[in-house]
């Protein structure tokens, strides 16, 4: 293994379990650490995640052998611009960020081509409703895919070599990899992820202006509810940029879902109540039922 | 303790899970079960959860101190009625039913009064989306919420006296017991169980029909699809009559979420976005953010 030298810049939750995972799969060399807040950097510090913080995020990314931007969308792309000039060739620069297409064209107009660093975009199919180092865990990735949207320039050849390590240490992380193209990607997640998403706020923010803290809703809802809104505590913060960089393909996406849900409105005393049940139920390949099905 | 027979009728998941959960807390008398399926009332019996079976669902009952219906809305009021004349005072009457105002009227009409049994409207807030004997348990009931939503009508003292053990043990199943009146019970149940439900189901069905089995969905959709579509998994034959029994309440609620979708999908790029997701994070009370937010 080449790599001796990691920078992770932004020591959030993906950052910190980045490097967690990283330390539980055996890397064995350093790990330099730098974020915009200085309690999350030193909470990643304490926990093992990185082994140095660094106070300057340009010079950690100069020496390292291979830079993991992680944070919202536009951040990555603002250090991309901004590190384009100071890295080498033979640096690798990768990414989680949650949408693709973007930091694509970022990665075609800056990297990998001749005199510059190369550009490994990628994005892990994990996270949680918490954010921060402290809810960092290595687990994170265990049994999640991570996907890469290689760009359409070429990195040097040490580059590319420490991109093909780095794919090994995802899949050490526990992970599946999956290559994709970006525009797939950002139209997929829409639809699996942004969605889910978005339906979950909409509903939480319902049911809160609704119902607020009445006492006798908390009681009522169960497990249902829980889980339907437990994406509700997602962070803007992340999400504001999700939302601005993929925002046809996640309009698309609820537009879909609102006619759906009308429709569904529609028919609550007719058989085509059914055919949405019996739908859902290939999706979800759920289970076979006994049959007759159950009835006093 | 009064009670020494039971009678539950509808030994599928609700049904089977009441036995086991009466043998859990110390049950010492008979349960006799019935199912229209034969082979679910035979599940029923080998695990424990019903004593004996009957071939006679009425004979069960009228030999019975306590009847406990278990099954679709529709089930309940139909056998609610056809058991009305064989029934006799002294005798109590429960159900299990998910909606609870055509149930009150049935028990207003006949039960609760001179020369008639008592009934004592129900509704534990626990399920699975599976259903079947198979996968009932006495722990379903642990921590959840029961729902009494008592009926008009007063029952005499020895029914009177077998509700109230009959609450002692539903409390001992592990469950918080609330008192509510029955189209409260509906119009909460509308928006904390029965919109997630619809919700779960229209996006199941929505991306079943646009993706279908494209591997590269499958592979891509983590834990929140997983989890925003596992109620679609839930059978049609026992949300028909959620359905029917409730479809001006579901209506009102679906068409609120669906106003709130379109807000949200022409706001993905506005400040209204960040308030929608702070609304949400407030109904989910969810935990301190590290401030200022993570960012690389």
């Amino acid at each position: 293994m080449a790599i001796e030298r990691i920078a992770i810049l932004g020591t959030g939750l993906l950052g910190t379990s980045v490097g967690l995972a990283l330390r539980e799969s055996g890397f064995k060399g350093s790990i330099t650490g730098w974020d915009r807040d200085p309690k999350q950097l030193q909470i990643a510090l304490e926990r093992g995640a990185v082994s140095e913080s660094a106070v300057d995020a340009l010079l950690a990314a100069k020496h390292a052998d291979l830079i993991v931007l992680s944070g919202p969308v536009f951040a990555i792309v603002g250090w991309m611009e901004q590190l384009s000039s100071a890295l080498r060739p033979g640096q690798l620069m990768t990414d989680v960020g949650s949408t693709k297409r973007k930091i694509a064209v970022a990665a075609d107009r800056w990297y990998n081509q001749a005199g510059h660093a190369g550009f490994l975009p990628g994005h892990p199919m994990a996270g949680k409703e918490v954010s921060g180092a402290a809810n960092g865990e290595a687990a994170l990735f265990k049994d999640a895919v991570w996907l890469f949207t290689p760009a359409k320039g070429e990195m040097d050849t040490r580059a590319a070599a420490t991109a093909a390590e780095w794919r090994e240490w995802v899949a050490k992380f526990g992970c599946r990899i999956m290559d994709i193209e970006a525009a797939r990607h950002d139209e997929l997640c829409a639809w699996v992820s942004h969605l889910p998403q978005m339906v979950s706020t909409a509903l939480a923010a319902l049911l809160e202006d609704k119902f607020g803290d009445a006492e006798d809703m908390r009681a009522i809802g169960g497990r249902a509810l829980r889980e339907m809104t437990r994406l509700g505590c997602s962070p803007f913060s992340m999400w504001r940029d999700i939302a601005h960089t993929n925002a046809d393909e996640i309009g698309t996406a609820i537009h879909a879902l609102e006619q759906r849900l009308t429709h569904l409105r529609e028919h609550l005393k007719t058989a085509e109540l059914r055919e949405e049940f019996e739908r859902a139920n290939q999706f979800r390949l759920c289970p076979p039922r006994p049959s007759p099905p159950e009835k006093v």
